[in-house]
């Protein structure tokens, strides 16, 4: 058995991770980490686990969980992880940080975003980019995961393809997105308010949101160009799920077969991403509780632009999902175990 | 593998039902009926499960199913199983009928509450009551099972200790419910729109509602004493969840402790009923996507009054759960097979 | 122009008076207080005031308000109306207490519920309990009042006739209450986030709710004798509405005729109080954004019980607006100026 | 008193119309026209209209209404009104109709994107736009108004200032639009079961949806160029509510001032759209119940775009709010009148 600690077992990405791993077959809890509810029950906080876990959680001395445990989740705010990360740690454990702290190599680029300075810089490099579906083989060996953002997640993958073989104007991406509100965590603030979410939409960070250069790093890297984007996140009234709607210029006249050989060439044998049907579109009800990711295009002739659309369930294949394939490529484990749930509907 | 058949697999209790047995380990579906969607993909009406099964909808034949499957589900109105149900049927494979065709066992009784005729009141002195953790020895063999109504299972398993023990004045019972929008089905009618039903709260079928026979009936087969109640059902703005709030008159000057005894002398042992720590009350959410009961109750002292309190996912434990339960203790699986998934949140 | 001040104009019923007050063709807000946002922009905190009021948000001042306010509303936490109020500021100006301090005449009651001292226990006799339709004449002269508690209000209302004409047993009243989350407050509470509320009903407070007491006095005064009740409130996902559904036995046998009659005795020249069609039942959308109190009931003959039911929007007519009713008695305003308002649908 | 008929007063929209119109100081409605519904009460069907109006439902005898009404307003589908329109009508009445039959100008485009044959094509050219902030003179004597859609309002509002000055590349011009659920109307669909929309977003006529033309046909008036977007709109669980988030290439470099004296210079008088402060950006709350188009912008110097968000309430200012300040400029009320009301929070 797989022994895990979880660093930040109380948010809504920590939860999701101890439900996902107290299903797993081959892994074992050994850490509730939690700096607000050190010696609670686990189950107080969180009723759907009553006489399913009697753990008690425990605060964040990493060095003492780098002791019991093969892999230690970090679900934390931007800053934590990368201040607790040592060699020490990852000589003896290997490190998932689900936070932002390893996923943009250029360390100022981090700093102008996140407005905080990195703790760590020198880890930056060694981390590895945790989309599973791009970076399987350097996943396998590494020590330290950065593991994805949410929207980076569902937008990267549902333009990927394209990026990757250069049929679309990557000087014309245009990103918009949409989220549930567990995607703003479980801190108690005022803006995340039942009466203040329900019944509306907003857009939030425009043109400033801290996921643009992850974004952007991520089709670089595809692309091999330069990439600059507009990324609009919106604020949904539900629990969970992210839809990202993106746009751009085709290269070229492309047909919907051709665009979907694509498409296929790079999924056809992914067990989390689903390319629709022609004219089925994403919907984040499809994905929901399930680490898949739906994705589908249409091509626009009268603009000659394509629209590509992506769905995830955030707090899976968003956050805690994507941690636990990234730890199945790790260990060794089929990637899908313990994530193959359908998802729940309604 | 058992063979499974469902009759109604494209309401929601139907989906559920499949959502179930796919990721059940001992069972395989064999057929999809679906009155409305005949020859359709089932993956094209219900998304989430693209890429999951291949299969398509087929009709209601219930002859020819009766020769493919182990055991058939009816997850369909009322009045359909009991006019499909027959020995020739009976003698080749097991029923496990969702309606309310055969909980009742006075069919006049249930003609007056149902307003329609009964196709086979041959069969309702066989039919077994599914309620699992009351009646699991004469389940084991039946071939035809009355899997119980959402709020009659959510309400009946929260009073049935006190009620079994003679701890309540069973004359004062009065059942305040409420349910989340999955059990209207998934009918097309305007009172069932999105916008109808979200932002407000509204009791129906005051005085009427037909689980009220239904829940008298295993109450008094509980207490042994002919139970009249108020039943008073209201729609919730939510998926998912029924919680039902039920008042008596205590038979005596009771503790906290000797009730609580009493609930875990039932419940103790029970997988799916779990009963809650002191002061600490059902909330649908903590059930949702799973098959638990999770029950409570606060004495109040002014009064002389008991408050028990249950909650459930209607469409798991108050429908597909259950019969599925009903499936595993009739075919000798553990009981809690393909059911421990742990309830979602958020 | 009358001229009103309120205290605590940042909260949920606080804006509701704001916006109510701002369409009130007599009366003129001239203080906008509150505790956390001073020097603020009213409209910087509630977008829907921008190009509204240009106002700025000021202290708690009580004297100095005193000075420029007609009337001064209170929608502030238990215990602060209390503390501020004096002979000084009565002599100057009417004060409306949106808060539980002058609603309960038993002091040693209201210290033990609350769990805080009172801070002028002296002006309690004086206060007048702002329920108009049960209180007007007394209204109309008063210098305090004391605004009804929103659970109160629907539950009062629904149950009146029948106390006050002795139809039902006083002592077998059972209330079954269902509040959107507006009325649990603004303050930043995990409890509260939108991931926490939607998606799921709870009951709260069980047997020890602070409304409890106030629903207690007004039925007592009403029937003549000393009543104990049992009350759960439950949590609704929705913004505004409280449905209050409430159990009796039938002092008699009674038909729905001479039920109805009483009710339209009560309620026949009541402008807000909406006594509905033989079964039709109150829901709460029909009601919202209005000052209506929707209310029915339902006799069951099986049990010998009649099931009262009433519907309001908790932060109007549970709130601000049966505030505003309460000054437009007191200063000779039509009693629904301000007030006719349309529920909004959908 | 303005004498007002409605044809489709059963619809989302049409309930509003007859909310705002029974409020408004100078119009009586004399004709409930339901399809659905005729010789129903009309508060039978809209229970927050129980004691507001008595009055019952009519068909759509046009002819006879024309003899009653000095405005018809039709909130029927498309096609209806162009087959009810006549010389004859509009020689006795004036028609302000809320579908799309008589917004576009080419009717072989109407026919195309509409599928379906104009049934009075001679109208069209008569018909007037009625965007009151773009045809104010127009609409005052028009006798026959196309209301705009809900999309086209709110988008082209939040677009028109910098199309008209010729700041941004029309043919980079993309709209990503989101929607409440009550746009898609209130007749029964499985597709808008609370089950169904609840819990998702998703989008939908994905560069085929019939507002596309009508949005472009407009921005291609304001600019003087032919315009083809990409519109993508998106379903949202919530009641009311569309926000539009427009994304274009700044023609040269600009200022946010420069900007937003351009929007100023359009809007600075206009009392129905409110340009928002800098960096505070639309959310459909702060409209929802009003007449309001909240609109704002950002430059983002990264890309040289600007992003330009619209909110509104579709079903006032998107449709029957809108409607009515189309009534008043031609019947020579104050535009406002009616309108008034402050935006509902929570």
């Amino acid at each position: 058995m797989v022994k895990a600690g979880i660093i930040g077992s109380t948010g809504y990405a920590g939860q999701e991770l101890v439900r996902i791993l107290l299903q797993h077959p081959g892994v074992e809890i050994v850490w509730y980490g939690s700096r607000s509810y050190i010696d609670k029950k686990y189950s107080s906080i969180f009723g759907n686990m009553f006489q399913i876990t009697d753990s008690t959680c425990m605060g964040e001395d990493i060095e003492e969980l780098a002791g019991q445990a093969d892999v230690i989740f970090t679900a934390t705010p931007q800053g934590l992880c990368s201040s607790l990360v040592s060699e020490e740690v990852l000589s003896r454990t290997k490190v998932i940080d689900l936070s932002a702290d390893f996923r943009i190599k250029d360390v100022a680029k981090y700093e102008e975003w996140y407005g905080i300075k990195h703790q760590s810089p020198g880890f930056i490099e060694e981390a590895v980019y945790g989309l599973c579906e791009a970076n399987r083989e350097d996943i396998k060996n590494a020590r330290l995961i950065a593991n994805p953002g949410c929207f980076p997640t569902c937008t990267v993958l549902s333009i990927y393809p394209l990026a990757k073989e250069g049929l679309i104007d990557m000087d014309t991406v245009i990103v918009d997105a949409k989220s549930g509100v567990s995607g703003a965590g479980r801190g108690a603030k005022t803006a995340n308010l039942y009466c203040e979410v329900n019944e509306s939409i907003k857009p939030y960070g425009v043109a400033v949101h801290r996921h643009t250069p992850e974004i952007e790093d991520q089709l670089s890297y595809a692309s091999g160009k330069d990439v600059i984007i507009n990324f609009t996140p919106h604020l949904v009234p539900m629990n969970r799920g992210i839809l990202a709607t993106s746009y751009a210029k085709l290269a070229g006249k492309l047909s919907y077969n051709e665009v979907k050989a694509v498409y296929d060439k790079y999924y056809g044998k992914e067990y989390f991403v689903r390319v629709l049907d022609e004219n089925v579109f994403p919907e984040t009800r499809w994905t929901e509780g399930s680490n898949f990711v739906d994705v589908n295009f249409k091509i626009d002739e009268r603009t000659g632009r394509i629209i590509m659309m992506g769905a995830i369930d955030n707090v899976v294949k968003g956050a805690a999902g994507q941690a636990v394939q990234n730890m199945n490529i790790m260990f060794g484990f089929e990637e899908n175990t313990g994530l193959k749930t359908i998802p729940m509907f309604p």
